[in-house]
């Protein structure tokens, strides 16, 4: 069974790779190779038993995703994007890599013929949601998204529900929750204090909160992400009726609730480490997202998720605090 | 004021003509050209007195959206389209006029620079639902189309939604209800019939009707959907909050009380004239529609339909049975 990462260098294409070299077989097939691909040569573990490929180049160029598709992967995860914040200063850059780039993938499928229907797993995102919102958002919420980001994702949606339902991919979208705790370090994202009131701290080092603590946002770990993509990967996607668009379960939080989490997990003094220093543009953003969701049918379908705060602290302690 | 209607030669496009040459003006402003565009040459009123001018080609191709929005019409009506059964017998031609079509007129719009922002009503059609429904579908349902028409439309909604919020279109998106009465002869549309029943009776021919008198749909009349296209092109979208894309009002009526209707309208000698005749694959095309909505949002911002059917059948009546 060949794999194919779009993606591969970002955080959850490293925490995807990390767990198949892992697991070591999917749909309980043996994985024989896996292709990183990225606009940069990903990382990878040398000592690998599964051969592993990288790649590089521009998902919107035809040539790419045709080249990418010759070996006929047989699961390909599609996790690549400009992110939000750079979509929406660079609108060209965005739709043709958020879209265009989607696109190209699934026509350079279609164009290999009948007999190859890979399974493509994609990450969408809750940005396709926008503003205002019913206290949780239902399976059937429509998307309206308030980023081009979000409008980007959406459409990859509708294009591989069209070509998954004409039989040209074997395809399913999942839209996942903000990834916390996130490693690594502070980014300048306007949701990366929601990772950084919990790493920083626990790393000795001061956190800026600019959010009042009873802002509410949607959850899952590093780890859960990775779960839900080999999950979408094994699910049998004739139970979905066409429906191949699933909001993923997550955990809905206030930052109160999360500054309580770390202080039991960690104790007192690291919450200290948590300093309040309001910004209004922040505030402003983040007051546009999603809060909370009912996902009966991701769950339904076994995908899961953590259900409190501080097992999400733990993971982030067992899996990335000593690294 | 310059408008632009794109599928001028279609059916809706030829009511627009007619609505828009009998008001004279948009929004108190005079309308001082009209240009039709459609893939033949659209016909149009010898003894105008607004000037008309037509022009033919094909929408997917760069260089005709470019040439149609040289001259900067203020109001584009984008009606142009594949429809639903030959985008779905054709795939790269569907995506190519209903989704690559639109998207290159909103880029042609776009390079006009900062000044130029038209009004662009689009008409989306319910066919970006798919079943199973409840039994009024609310105004932030999801789109799960089912047909690559369905897809396409529904993607073209979000593109310009995004233009729109960016400010380099003004856009409003309508998904209009199944026109009914349709006048002209009888086609090949699944749909076809929800027309023909009352239409071929009235013109004291026979018609076939293929399904159970208990099968339930969502009707407007031609008079309607030109009513919405010119109550589109007038409202203040600053009203919408970024939610551009409405569900228009219409009225859901069972089989049964079209049939009752023309009873009381022309009397059982005509109603005698439809023959039951079922269909087993137009059953199973009917039972995955869309069969009655709440159109609150449309409701509030003003757009109106019809209450009765015994209405629908007098503006046909009036509009179109002795042309």
């Amino acid at each position: 069974m060949k794999i194919l990462i779009l993606g591969g260098a970002g955080m959850i294409g490293q925490k995807l790779l990390s767990l198949i070299l892992q697991k070591k077989e999917i749909k309980s097939k043996k994985v024989s190779e896996i292709t990183l691909f990225d606009i940069i040569n990903a990382p990878y573990p040398e000592n690998s038993s599964i051969p592993i490929i990288t790649k590089s180049g521009d998902i919107s160029d035809p040539k790419v995703s045709n080249d990418l598709i010759l070996s006929k992967p047989d699961i390909i995860f599609h996790l690549a994007a400009i992110v939000s914040g750079q979509a929406e200063q660079e609108f060209d850059l965005g739709w043709n890599i958020n879209t265009r780039g989607s696109w190209g993938l699934f026509e350079a499928i279609r164009s290999q013929g009948d007999s190859y229907r890979p399974r493509v797993v994609f990450t969408s995102s809750i940005a396709v949601f926008g503003s205002p919102f019913p206290d949780q958002i239902p399976d059937d919420f429509f998307t309206t998204p308030l980023t081009s980001y979000g409008a980007q994702k959406a459409i990859s949606e509708l294009l591989l529900a069209d070509y998954s339902r004409k039989g040209m991919v074997d395809g399913i979208s999942i839209r996942l929750p903000t990834i916390c705790v996130r490693p690594g370090k502070p980014n300048l994202a306007a949701s990366g204090f929601f990772s950084g009131i919990i790493r920083e701290p626990l790393n000795g080092q001061e956190a800026i909160l600019p959010v009042d603590t009873d802002v509410r946002h949607w959850h899952a770990t590093p780890r859960s992400a990775a779960g839900f993509l080999i999950h979408a990967a094994e699910l049998d996607t004739s139970k979905l009726n066409n429906r191949i668009t699933l909001n993923m379960p997550g955990l809905s939080v206030t930052v109160q609730e999360q500054i309580e989490a770390l202080g039991r997990v960690a104790g007192n003094d690291v919450v200290k480490l948590i300093k309040h220093q309001s910004d209004p543009v922040i505030k402003n953003i983040v007051s546009g997202w999603a809060r909370n969701f009912s996902t009966k049918r991701s769950l339904e379908l076994g995908f899961k998720a953590e259900t409190t705060f501080d097992e999400i602290i733990q993971i982030y302690i067992e899996d990335d605090l000593k690294k």
